[in-house]
């Protein structure tokens, strides 16, 4: 059970639930930043050590990095580009109380990766923007364009990063579009980071995937398990993931 | 409907009915080559233009060659690389009178691909050896050894071929185990085959996935469709597919 603690809101926030039995509170903005069922869905999929040092890259407001404390005692580190958005993760950890165990760094991914040591974290968990920066209508608003679109951050640059710092045998744990299933595959690959599992995630079953999530080891040997299926939704409708 | 002409049988071997409209027979040898269940669904999978000439490699006793001519009027060239194997799919093709629409060649696929003329094929199919030629035990038969093997023939050697081979735009339809699934896509977009299209089988719903369907393109753009998940057992244990 986490604590709660008061927090200031700005025009456009929100607090939700995050409907854990820990009882994690998040601040959401329409504005700037909200997570979707993608964030819940990596945050399930990831496994953690008991203990050790995590990084969460392209965090937004922290919501993975949040329902991790409750599968891992790992200090996670919390990599986000937006001043904005940095800030209202900030204030997501002091409101749950957890400033021991998660820290928000506002940095740009690909200058932390060069500046910090090598191989210092067990596991890393990305939630990246999606869409090939060409790619799309541009999102007007620019926190969701950054976010969304790979215009500060790109798989390739993920990759590197995830080189640089997972220890040997570390994991990354990625959720993404099915569409860039071959890029992602190709720069994990290259940065030494084997995709090891891999799980689809369809809204009904008999549509096509719309999300994709990934295990990939540092120095990993090739050879991939490819899990069941989820379908979030049953054939009579209901949400069941 | 295809006319059945009489046909030599040598020890061991059987007539096996393909359960086709047009009543399709295949001669299968346990100690030689039988399909599965892969090679239905690969050719369930494959889509072919209504003329022009395609191509199956890897063909074994061809049977996907067979199936095929239900889908298409396209004159099919079909590959195998063992002897007593071709032979086999020589008496399939005169049992079945479709010696006007599939040739059996005799050959290496990569000395084929090196004297045929380039981009002469709409499409190619392939059920390829699924193992690298160093893993698991190897089969004592050696029929056996060659097919299910990558001695002569691997995952590099198909997609180099299929990149003479096939006309820009032109379509390659694999059937292969998901624990080479990166092994695939790299070779495959490293020789201008792009993947597009990708299908999961798995046996029951709740299983992990035990055969991949591919369909990639001739200089196609980067982009990957992953379709509904074929499951091959309902949860009553009734075969589905």
């Amino acid at each position: 059970m986490v604590t709660h603690n008061p927090v200031e809101l700005f025009e456009g926030e929100r607090i939700d639930d995050l409907l854990t039995e820990s009882q994690l509170k998040i601040i959401q903005s329409r504005e700037v930043f909200s997570f979707s069922l993608d964030a819940v869905l990596l945050a399930r999929f990831a496994r953690f050590p008991k203990n050790g040092r995590a990084a969460d890259f392209c965090s937004g407001n922290g919501v993975i990095a949040l329902l991790s404390t409750d599968k891992t005692e790992a200090h996670i580190d919390a990599i986000e580009i937006q001043p904005r958005v940095a800030e209202i993760a900030r204030r997501n950890v002091a409101m749950n109380g957890l400033e021991e165990r998660i820290t928000i760094i506002e940095a740009d991914l690909k200058e932390y990766a060069q500046t910090a040591e090598n191989g210092i974290y067990d596991v890393i968990t990305v939630n990246p923007p999606y869409m090939k920066s060409a790619a799309g209508d541009m999102n007007i608003n620019e926190h969701y364009a950054i976010a969304r679109h790979e215009i500060y951050c790109n798989v390739e640059d993920i990759a590197k990063a995830s080189c640089k710092l997972l220890r040997p045998g570390g994991k990354l744990f990625m959720v993404h579009r099915p569409s860039r299933l071959v890029d992602i595959t190709e720069a994990l690959r290259k940065w030494k980071i084997e995709p090891k599992v891999i799980q689809f995630v369809h809204s009904h079953i008999d549509s096509e995937a719309n999300m994709v999530l990934i295990e990939a080891t540092r120095d990993g040997k090739p050879d991939i398990r490819v899990l069941p299926p989820q379908i979030v939704y049953n054939e009579a409708g209901e949400q069941v993931i």
